[in-house]
C-alpha cells in the first residue's frame, strides 16, 4: 500500500510547480429537462482544452457509497486517509471561522438554547436567532477566565457558535452538554478520563456563568455543548512533498484545514477573480498552489443548478491566465459532488483531470461527468492525486532498485 | 483483502499452463511528432489478436505515481505486494550479477575509490575506470578468508562491483563505508546490534587488507562499501501456487529475482528468438513460464524511440510460435513504463493483455496505452496478474461454500 511514509521518502524538492484547483461540489447530476449535468451544461473551451491533451478520471474522495463533508473531502485531495486522519467537530468547527486553534486548546461547538423556569430545554436552537443577535450574545461570553483558563466564543451562524479553552494541555476526554433533545435538562459535563477533571470542571462552571449572564436574553438564555476536541497534529505537506504549498481560498474553513497540513495562507478577495490575481501575484513564491472555489458548492446546495453552471463557467473563463503562466502541473477536482437536484453533498465519483507534459494522454476530449468514465485515470481514490501530480511534476524518486 | 495466504489455500496442481511474457518497460509515451507510443507505433498483429480475443487493462505496478525500479516491478508480476517484500540493495546487486546467494551470506554493493595519502576519498568512482580493469582488481581481491569467512568479490560495471561475506550465518546490521561524499575518510563499519560484531570486524578487516593489496592501483586504490543485506526470504511460487515455474532471462537480474521466488532458471541465449525457443523446448517440462524481454527497457532509457518500437515488433514475431503451443493462458505485460521521451523508468501503468478459454473478452480490439484504458480488466494492480492467470487456468479453488 502506498503510505504518506512512502511518499515523503521519495519526494524531493525540484523547480516545478503544480496548481490543484478545486471547485467544490463539482460533480452533478442530470437535469431532469435535458440530461445533462451542470458541468456538462456548461461551457468550457478552457477545462475541455485541458481534458483533451491531460488525462481525466473519477475519483473517490472517501469511497463508493460515501458522501463527505467538506473536511475528509479536502483531507483526501492533500493526501491524508480522511478515515485515519479525524479531526473533532469542535476543532473543525473553530477552524471553520479561521480560529487560530493552538496545541493545548480545546474547542467545542456551541448552541444558544431556550431553556424554561424548571430548568428544562424547550428550543435547542433558541428559535434560529439571527446571526447578528448572536454575534452579540457571544460578545458577553468571550474572554471569561475560570481558574486560569481563558474561555474565548465565537459566532458561526443563527444559534450556533464556538467555544476554546484555553490554558495549559487541556484534555478533551469529557461528555457533550448537549443531551440532543428537548424536554430534559442540559446534560453535567463529566470527564471520561481522569486527566479531562479539569476540563469538565471548567466547562461546567463556565455553563452556569453562561446561564447568569444570558438570563435576561430570552429565548437565548442558556449554551449546549458539544464536540470538545483538540486541533489535531497531521504531518505537514513540507514534510511529506517538500514542497513550499499556499492556500488560496476565500471561505475560512478552508483556509483552516490547508493550515493544518503546513500550507501558508495567502490573503485574497472574494471573487473568483481575485482568487486567480493571488495565484498570479504569489505565483514564484511557491511551488503547490491550492486553489479553492465554494460557488460551485454553495449553488449545488441551494439546488441552484444555473448559478452552479454560472460559477463553473466563470472559472473556466479564470483558468486561461492560469495556463498562461504554464504549471507544470494542473489538477482541477472537486472535494466531492454536489448535485444540484440533491441540494446537497452526494457520493458520486468526482470528474477529475491532470495535465502535464508528462502525463499520458488519454481520448477524453471534454471535461464532463461522462466523459471522465473513459478516461485514462480510471476510478480511483482522490488520495492518489497527490502522488500522480508530484510525479507528473518529476517531484518523485525512483522507488526500489 | 486477497493475500498470498488465501491464494495458496485455493490454489491446486493441473495439467494446464501459464505463460508470462514480461516486455521490460513495455508502457510508453506518445511521440510528439506522431501522438502514439511505441506500442501504439509497433506493427503488432500478433497482441493484437491476443488482445482482441483477450481482455485488456492497464495495470499498476507499485501504486498510482510510483516509478518501480525493476525488484518492485516484477514481485508485483510474481504476485508479491512490492512495498512489504523488500530487497536489500547489496542483496540485489549480487542477484543481479547472478551470484547464487546462500541463506547465511551477507552481500554489499563496493565502489573502487581514490584515496590521497592523508586517507581522504578524493574520488568515490575512482575515475570511472573500466570495467575490464574493475574485473582485473576484483580478482586480486577476491577469495580472502578473514577469520573463517570467504569474501567473494565480483565485477558489476565500471568502478561498481559486489562483496559477498560467507561463512555460518552472518548478521548484516553494520553500516556503510562509504560516506557518500570526499574530502572525508572512508567511515569505520560498526555494528549496530551485538550480533553484527563479528561481521563489522571482519569488514574493517577487510577494507584494510584491500587498502594494501590496491595501494599501487592508483586511481582505484581504495574500496568503499555500502548496503550490506541478506537474501531476502520469500515465500516460493511453488508452495503459494503448486505450480512448477521456470524462468527464461537474458540479463541476470531478472534469473535473480526469479530464483528468490523458487523459480527453475532455464539456460537460454541472448536474443529474443534464442529465449522463445528455450520455451518452446521446456514446455512439456513446466507448467508456469515467466519469459522476460530486456530489449524495450534498455531502449526505452537510452531514449532510442525506434529501437524500442522494433524490440516490440520483434516479440510480436516471435509470438506466433508460443501462441501455436496452444498455452492455457497467455499474459503480456511489462514490469513498468519505460518511455523514450523520458528515458527511464516512469509511474504510467502498464498495458496488459490475458488471454484464456476463459477469458471474458472485452471490445479491445487492439494492444496499445489507449485502447487498454477501455479494456475489461479496467485500471489494477499488477499484484492481481497472479490470481487472474491462475483462476484462468483453473488452478483455484472456489472461495468458501
Amino acid at each position: 500500500m502506498i503510505t504518506l511514509e512512502l511518499i515523503k521518502e521519495l519526494a524531493h524538492p525540484s523547480p516545478t510547480r503544480i496548481v490543484l484547483l478545486v471547485i467544490d461540489g463539482l460533480g452533478g447530476l442530470p437535469h431532469p429537462a435535458t440530461g445533462k449535468t451542470e458541468l456538462e451544461t456548461a461551457r468550457t473551451p478552457n477545462l475541455d482544452k485541458l481534458a483533451a491533451i491531460g488525462v481525466c478520471g473519477l475519483s473517490d474522495p472517501v469511497g463508493s457509497g460515501i458522501t463527505p463533508g467538506s473536511a475528509p473531502g479536502h483531507l483526501a485531495l492533500f493526501g491524508y486517509d480522511p478515515v485515519s486522519f479525524n479531526i473533532g467537530r469542535g476543532a473543525l468547527e473553530a477552524i471553520g471561522v479561521d480560529f487560530d486553534l493552538q496545541p493545548g486548546d480545546v474547542a467545542a461547538r456551541g448552541n444558544f438554547c431556550t431553556m424554561d423556569k424548571a430548568g428544562l430545554i424547550t428550543d435547542r436552537r433558541a428559535g434560529r436567532i439571527s446571526t447578528e443577535k448572536s454575534t452579540e450574545l457571544c460578545r458577553l461570553l468571550d474572554g471569561l477566565v475560570i481558574e486560569n483558563v481563558k474561555v474565548f466564543v465565537r459566532p458561526v451562524q443563527e444559534h450556533r457558535f464556538i467555544t476554546v479553552f484555553r490554558g495549559g494541555s487541556l484534555s478533551p476526554e469529557v461528555n457533550d452538554s448537549d443531551p440532543q433533545q428537548e424536554g430534559v435538562a442540559p446534560r453535567v459535563i463529566a470527564a471520561s478520563s481522569p486527566e479531562a477533571d479539569r476540563l469538565a470542571g471548567i466547562a461546567n462552571q463556565f455553563a452556569a456563568r453562561a446561564q447568569t449572564i444570558l438570563s435576561r436574553h430570552h429565548p437565548a438564555n442558556m449554551i449546549l455543548l458539544r464536540g470538545f476536541s483538540r486541533r489535531p497534529h497531521f504531518p505537514a505537506m513540507t514534510e511529506i512533498y517538500k514542497l513550499k504549498p499556499a492556500a488560496i481560498a476565500s471561505y475560512p474553513m478552508y483556509r483552516g484545514l490547508a493550515r493544518l497540513v503546513g500550507m501558508t495562507i495567502l490573503e485574497t478577495g472574494t471573487s473568483i477573480e481575485d482568487e486567480f490575481r493571488t495565484l498570479t501575484q504569489n505565483y514564484s513564491n511557491h511551488d503547490f498552489f491550492f486553489l479553492h472555489i465554494k460557488g460551485a458548492d454553495s449553488a449545488g446546495e441551494d439546488g441552484d443548478f444555473t448559478r452552479k453552471v454560472r460559477v463553473i463557467e466563470q472559472v473556466d473563463s479564470a483558468l486561461a491566465g492560469l495556463i498562461s503562466l504554464e504549471p507544470d502541473v494542473i489538477v482541477v477536482t472537486g472535494d466531492h459532488s454536489t448535485p444540484a437536484v440533491l441540494k446537497g453533498h452526494s457520493w458520486h465519483p468526482v470528474p477529475t483531470l491532470l495535465y502535464s507534459k508528462w502525463c499520458r494522454p488519454d481520448r477524453v476530449k471534454e471535461f464532463s461527468e461522462a466523459a471522465c468514465v473513459a478516461g485514462g485515470l480510471g476510478r480511483f481514490p482522490a488520495t492518489q492525486i497527490m502522488p500522480l501530480a508530484m510525479a507528473n511534476a518529476l517531484k518523485l524518486n525512483k522507488f526500489g532498485a
